[in-house]
């Protein structure tokens, strides 16, 4: 049974928290620390079981118990935490990204591998069940080699302003999870970026140097190109399609519905919508995530998603945004 | 906290059993009770946090810690320890069906109702999220009156023939759960039942007086019409569709599919199947179900499926199966 | 170049003759004879080419230019055209039915039996794209023996009440396509029907005994069943599916849209509807039809749908009327 | 009845023409002239009841009876001949694109202005059902304003090298339908293009400077911005897909089928395929097209696609082979 411990109680920790007490096996959620600990959060931890909770993330790192640490905690703090959690010989998952920062991200990938434990990195839409069928059907070679990968990637409703405002902006933000998608349909490095954008939506976000509309056109080493585009506000749910064209036709997913009932009327013929977030959505793939985590610790397998792809995502989005200002195709070996 | 016992520790006993440890809000499985023991059974209880096992029923109905009881046992046993429940003042879910024999179903649906205790029954179908949409959109009448009730459902796979020797037959068996369906989707009583059948998938059950493809037409109340088709083998998953036809126009749900990935080449376009079987289609279904019994119980409120509706639906199979016989339809007033 | 006359110049005809100038290869209309020849109708002959124009139907029969005959008249008069026709040695469409009295039908079929003419029957639904692509696949053999053989069929909205007073009833004006499909589909003759039905839409209907939502079971020589399930009133368009369930799974089709436009919003989403009726959905059907008649008759081959077609369907209707009014199944040999 | 002379018997040319003879209403071809007039031709023109048929063009331009032309042969003749209908007061339908120089399309679209007589140009794409009904959402206002507009084209298998050779690229020779469409469905004019590209199917184009798979961004004047995906290869039929994503949701239209079948075994469900290319896709926009032509001479109103539409097409196409040799994003007004 391994123990874990969990950095961070928000919303992201709590819902893996929720997660491993009802469905991980193996595995057992022993601590919690979180430095702005609420009467309320407290409650949630005995709720699921969980009776060691501190505000001091330092007594997770100094428990002898505790084999891995999940770190769900602000992104400034990730790297830290990794570099400690490392530092005490723990296995580590951390929330995307790593840092905004390629350097930092890959001091903290360094000293993992130097403590020889594993590195999971959050990219949970590679666990979903649609997405993850649609990357394996491509790298079965069956179709082919992949000649088009398209991300659809469009949140239901804009975030409010204090949120952008700290976001570190649309690419790094929210296309992040489609640049780490992009690799993964394509089962290729990306070298080339070309970004485009508008302020379609919340004209006030211009203050901040950022846009709320996105087209990122893409060239992979393996010769394949691709495109997302990112809205942060779709209004009728959230809308997550993929689509990789290959030599010998295409693979792509449809969005998951409210649920599958039509109506027909002389007015017209109604379906269902898409799931209204990434709660909705992707919600086994967040289980799956951390099981796959978990199995890969215990077992000492390779993790799925490792500290190579956490840089790598920032990396694209760094060159997005170099592209978009400078209106030109940007070669991530310029910024590596 | 609702303490609940449990009669049954089968399939779909600790189906039960592990979704109220996940699941389940403001109740506890405290006690299971099967005569038929197994280790892996009790091994199972430990792992719930069950504490209470025992192999007689007896020990769950003096129990004065159980406020409730699922019954989860073999058919033939139902009937029995549904009174007994009653008679011990506990609140009582119970599996479909109560009996196959309709005087003794009135007598138990007496005992829990002169015992003051809830009584619910197991149409788990009632809590699918597209099923129960569809009938919460007839119940609106925002559709006008429903005119035809179309119920599509089939088995992946035919049932061994130690299965269907002691199945009571696919009317009483399977279909029932149709016939309750379409009680519940056309918001009226069946009054009249017409049945056609034939042997198509597996030849050896002509001696069980068995039939594997079976179509039911309906008569209700209200003046809709309705017809149910069954087959014993789908073979490309679990078909459930329902349909209702009103006024207005109609409402439909289709199939749950195992993925929404679609694969297109010069050989064709292919789709997700339809998921597998029940344990896959109504998961969620059998969740809300225990969910909302609990509620009812706690809250003093009517149980969303009572005897009353696990009466009718054995009336109906039993007009269904004299309908084939005589190839006529039968008035539901006959068999009352 | 087979030259054509046809007997009738209402809608259905109408259909033809613009059908036969536009699309129809190796035959020509030559002459048009109706006993209430407008002047509209005078001109739309002009302007399809048609030169000889006639009151008297005697014209046609008359003419040793004609080759075939297609009769589009009224429902009363085909079987005397029919045999007419035939005494002339001409080949002959008929539109269905051929009549409503079993007798008659039969003399027909033996008058152009005896005159080696061909008679096919206007059951156009068997030229539709997708229904004959289902029936096809089923008669390749390769899903297996057919279980089940499921049709909708519904109006868009009911017919003035002057016109069900004369149409026969709903079995013999409407649900008759069906009965023909069914036969189609499963690739075997029905034995056995049973019905039910309700008054639903028009309550006017009454007193011309019709109903105007029905529901009936057939049983097929094969050893398949089937349900045919008829509304006057879809409401949402013409709602034409057809499903066959095999040994080895389903095939079926769903209705033709509209359009395939997809409209996502907060408020839901929004598909195209069926196409609004039979001139939209069977468009291509009635061309294919009258070429695989032409054909047939050119190379002399045999027409896909005969005279023992149209009787069939005659037969079936009225054993689903008397199964509703008698409540009971009635077996085809009971006619015949 | 408008009289109609066609330039060119090929391919495109006997499309238009078949499509007048059956089904243009208020107009007729009246003259046929083609300098490599086959006897197959000929025989064609016969058939359709055009009596006047030439090698030169001259004689169309010099009937007094034509009143108007519809250009349809090679592109290196289309300014030239369209320069010479407009001197004989002949109004205009010419295939696309004008010419590949936009200085002489531009003199073109002068001399339609000089001598009055309207142009138009055959976009086709614009009269699909599907596609012009997503245009007239977006125009409508009701979505609110378009945000990202994604066109998906893929034809299904690569042509010929020597087709590709004298093709002028894929920019000017296929995706320029698609930025006919982006301005359509945008409702404005394109400002900035970006694009990148691939040889992915057929290696041997790269000796001709040309790519077979691209994906070029735009940008609107109305702050829209969108993409658009070729694929010379697309392998399952013709993928034709268009999608404006608006301030309110999305509005999109998916692929044609051959057929609405559904088949459904234990070894998966497939469907139809997308219709398998543009005569079988845009079959019924092809008469539209030249019905609104007619129409627009006939009643001295607007036609639908004018001379700016096919200027600007080829402004965008020229912009994105800029922007692809030099890797950045190449603004409209350097070209113009």
């Amino acid at each position: 049974m391994l123990k874990l411990g969990m950095l961070g109680a928000g919303r992201i920790g709590r819902l893996h928290g929720d997660n491993i007490a009802k469905f991980i096996k193996g595995a057992k959620l022993e601590a919690i620390a979180d430095p702005y600990l609420t009467e309320d959060a407290k409650q949630w931890a005995k709720e699921i079981g969980v009776t060691k909770v501190f505000t001091d993330p330092e007594e997770i790192f100094k428990d002898s118990d505790i084999d891995a640490v999940l770190i769900c905690s602000s992104t400034d703090t990730h790297a830290e935490f990794l570099m400690k959690a490392a530092a005490a010989k723990k296995h580590i998952f951390c929330e995307k990204p790593i840092d905004l920062d390629t350097e930092r991200i890959k001091k903290a990938i360094q000293a993992a591998q130097d403590a020889n434990v594993k590195l999971m990195v959050g990219f949970v839409r590679r666990f979903d069940r649609d997405h993850s069928s649609v990357a394996n059907i491509v790298k079965s070679g069956d179709m082919g080699k992949p000649h088009i990968v398209k991300i659809t990637s469009r949140d239901p409703e804009a975030p409010p302003l204090s949120y952008v405002k700290i976001s570190g902006g649309i690419f790094t933000d929210m296309m992040i999870h489609d640049f780490d998608m992009a690799r993964f349909l394509a089962g290729s490095e990306v070298t080339e970026v070309t970004a485009i954008g508008e302020i379609c939506i919340t004209p006030e976000i211009k203050q901040y140097d950022d846009i709320d509309t996105a087209i990122v056109s893409l060239k992979f080493e393996n010769g394949a190109i691709g495109v997302i585009d990112n809205s942060r506000a779709a209004r009728y749910g959230y809308d997550q399609r993929v689509e990789v064209h290959c030599d010998k036709g295409t693979v792509l997913d449809d969005n998951n519905l409210e649920n599958y009932v039509k109506i027909s009327t002389k007015d017209g013929v109604t379906i269902g919508k898409p799931t209204w977030f990434f709660l909705q959505r992707y919600n086994d793939a967040f289980v799956k995530e951390v099981q796959d985590f978990v199995d890969a610790v215990v077992n000492n397998t390779e993790v799925p998603v490792g500290g190579h792809d956490g840089l790598m995502s920032v990396y694209i989005a760094q060159a997005a945004k170099r592209s978009l200002d400078e209106k030109r195709t940007v070669l991530l070996s310029e910024l590596m």
